[in-house]
């Protein structure tokens, strides 16, 4: 089965009192399903699952499960810092339903993160894990970068179904697709390069702005994959800006902030993460306005 | 009660087969206890906290704390991410009975982590702990900064008392003793600018190399406080060697493998963190070779 | 008159002495003009112009001119690290018959580089240049990046032409298209990301690897500009490996091995760039060897 | 002859028009001869070399040799981005009277810098130069580090007779001063480090405050020296506010500011460097204020 298409990394709404807000979850989840998305990454960084402990996360992926049809896929995040914690948390998400693993690189101890490191730790994930696994490599975000040759060896294994790259990196997208055989797919992280790297060989995005305008991330991938590249790029250039603002610029705060304005319930996120001041708001209603004035048929 | 004076921060043990190995934690516990060290710092970086779960931790701390005579000081390592996590984590560190925590800056979501962002969360720990908390900033590890009018103003927070500042940037540790009043206490945690941070106003310092060599490390303290600065430099540049090598070259293999050839039980990291590798391990021999002939005195 | 293309950013051969080999520069010059090339790029960060003093420059940039037919493009760095002195090179290129002028961003005192620094140094420059200004970002090699509102404000400058763009950030290049008018023309520096770069507006590019196989670039753009994306990627994927040894894993050394290879003249680096050592030509030797075994028509 | 002491790292002033102002230069330099430093750096950073052709550099160090007495040093920077023209640069220094040259990294090229390319750069330069060399590292500056192996290995030269370190990490300046012999002599070059590089066993300083304070350093040097190390203390962090503004904070125009405050000539800056706002000259004003408030006897 191909991962080809769009997901968003699901924002995980909380309370005002700072629990998982799971009314609100299942809320957005229903609403997405009625799009065209090819599934749900719940539990990425967008996600702030660095915030969330095991046991809501294994609860958060069983209830999103139980709204995402068979013939969706449901991605969980599950990387932590040791081997022991992330076999464990792929495990508890293959029990509640993942069809897939997102595995983000280790952050602790960068210095003695060898490409044999690397190796050893994804190796152990993919032999334990109960579903296929995808790397996930964010060197902006978590500090470290998966090496090419480390890409193309856990290629081979039979339980690794491809990665995630949110690097931003075109020239980086093109040469994992090269060196890696067709089976092993690669999803783009980066919204502004979208267009880009489908063009150059990935098969889908895992991009926040789709938390918010799904159906028009849906179509900027529809029309690169019918070789309308013409309109895509145009399609993309407007998507831009709002993409950028959530959540490169305004971050996860400015992502729930913007799922509010679009209908969504994007809820509280938890501290230290500021709730999005008014300027911030504000700011995001304008390009919100912008995106649907431009945009009518989206 | 001042916290002047040496600490390790203790690495913590591990079975071959990646459990915590609690009589190897006791047996170090008890030697360190007959040295001149000011107290332990449990589950700081170079503990592998990253690596170790809430239920261990709360053991660690406990088992550890059995050990240490009122008189010492047990600090316990209880940063998270998130501010929810950190309360908890202090929380239980003081049922099992430290002293005071070390908050280490979170690293999820860097750019939103403002000086009022900072503020917000450490002044919620603050509140919330039952023990006094100690800030720790160190860039290089978790890719922050705590800015110098942030450590101003928590400084004024009845249940803040301190800082660990492993930078190795003198200037920065001069500027945090100038702009803080006199019961904020500075802790160094770069082994290499132990000597010199202590001149500047650093009160003591928390460095790998204590848990190797701890009575050196107290002994250059007591040079310093006594004024004795070019005995104190000598043993300095005789030190740096090996406390560079344990844990900045060779990371916490490095250090685990060390404490084996000081008689100490280092035990296995966790994964992906490797075993030093033999080359690693008589680098490691030589250096601390090399010491020993040089300093039979300690 | 647009300067739409690709152009090699002109590599400068020095004798085994250290001397501009004026000889193997024209031998190049008049070969690259059999070539589909726009036009040339003397004196770029690839010629070496860090090494180069004014009054070479000069001979260079005349030389080179006498043999660039009119109907292309003779585009001259002239980039120094004060504004005077930039005005000074401009001066100097225009008399002797460049087209454009291709003026890096400052590198000294960098934390002063403000927007409104940069938009008084580009101002004075263009005001003073005889000829065309093109903008030059490349914030890996020069440690500071053109902000883009600097970039739209100076696109409405009458003397400022265009920019080239060696981040290797497709989003930026994007962006730059998106908030400049259509008379400024964007050309990409980095040859991995060529065809994205089209894709996304650059109107062509200046890439070291057109020092080697300029047809094969050119063929790219053409590709690209006719809309045969498929074509065009593919062409891209087999020119990449080739595209980063020269200039990205092997520096100049390497591009002038390259040179050598594909049977122009490269000559000698300036120390302390050193001669591609034996295994580095090897490895160019290779790369040269599958592209053309993979490309015949090329 | 020893290098050991205190030298401003002498700006050049420049008139309204960006011409060197010789007037200027001359008037600060008799005033610095009154005072108890060891000589002067010209053309180093802080004197805008990146800004000024080799002409004026030569006519600029003739005119301060003239004022500097021959019991006082004369350090002239020569460092170029080639080999070839660092070279010529030492001896037009050495012609007009340098006692030493101060050789910064080259910057151009850096992922080519490897410890061997540094090795023949300095060698060559070392065999060259008329006058005794200084390795000059600044790796915020300049974007690389010479490596310790590299620094050790040059202080075997006959002619290279030291170095400047203005990375302001006090281990790195413990390491050069352990890995050499004695007679290379370490000067730092970051004030804020200034006594504590003292104690590590650094000879000297090159720092930018004693363009405006020189007694002050010469006092705290002179504490220092004499193991009177509380008192040197107290004046270090009573001068680093002030150190740090000029020029970490504000920079060169921060610098030429100051100065003409203390009564000296700054001029203006070269563009782009701007100069200084009013925001801070008033900051500096305030500075210079508190500082004399605070140290009469200076």
């Amino acid at each position: 089965v191909t991962i080809a298409g769009i997901y968003p990394p699901m924002a995980t709404p909380f309370t005002a009192d700072g629990d998982v807000d799971y009314d609100a979850l299942r809320f957005n989840v229903a609403r997405w399903m009625t799009t065209g998305l090819r599934g749900l990454v719940v539990l990425g960084s967008n996600g702030e699952a660095a915030f969330i402990d095991d046991d809501e996360s294994e609860r958060v992926t069983g209830e999103v499960r139980a709204l995402v049809p068979r013939d969706r896929l449901l991605i969980a995040g599950t990387g932590r810092d040791s081997t022991r914690a992330t076999i464990d948390a792929c495990r508890r998400a293959g029990r509640v339903g993942a069809d897939l693993v997102l595995v983000r690189t280790p952050t602790a101890f960068k210095a003695q993160l060898t490409p044999d490191a690397f190796l050893r730790h994804y190796t152990a994930v993919a032999d334990a894990s109960p579903v296929p696994v995808l790397l996930y490599d964010f060197p902006q975000s978590f500090g470290v970068t998966l090496p090419l040759p480390v890409i193309a060896t856990l290629a081979a294994h039979p339980n690794v179904a491809g990665m995630k790259d949110s690097s931003g990196d075109i020239a980086q997208i093109a040469d994992q697709v090269s060196c890696t055989p067709d089976r092993f797919e690669v999803l783009v992280g980066s919204a502004p390069t979208l267009h880009a790297s489908l063009l150059v060989g990935a098969v889908g995005g895992v991009v926040a702005v789709a938390n918010v305008v799904p159906d028009a991330c849906v179509r900027l991938f529809d029309l690169a994959r019918s070789g309308r590249h013409e309109e895509a790029r145009d399609l993309q250039r407007r998507l831009t800006p709002l993409a950028r603002a959530v959540t490169g610029t305004y971050g996860v705060p400015g992502l729930k902030r913007a799922m509010n304005l679009a209908g969504y319930r994007g809820g509280w996120p938890r501290a230290p993460l500021p709730v999005a001041s008014d300027a911030v708001s504000l700011q995001i209603q304008r390009l919100l306005a912008e995106w649907s004035a431009d945009a009518p048929q989206s």
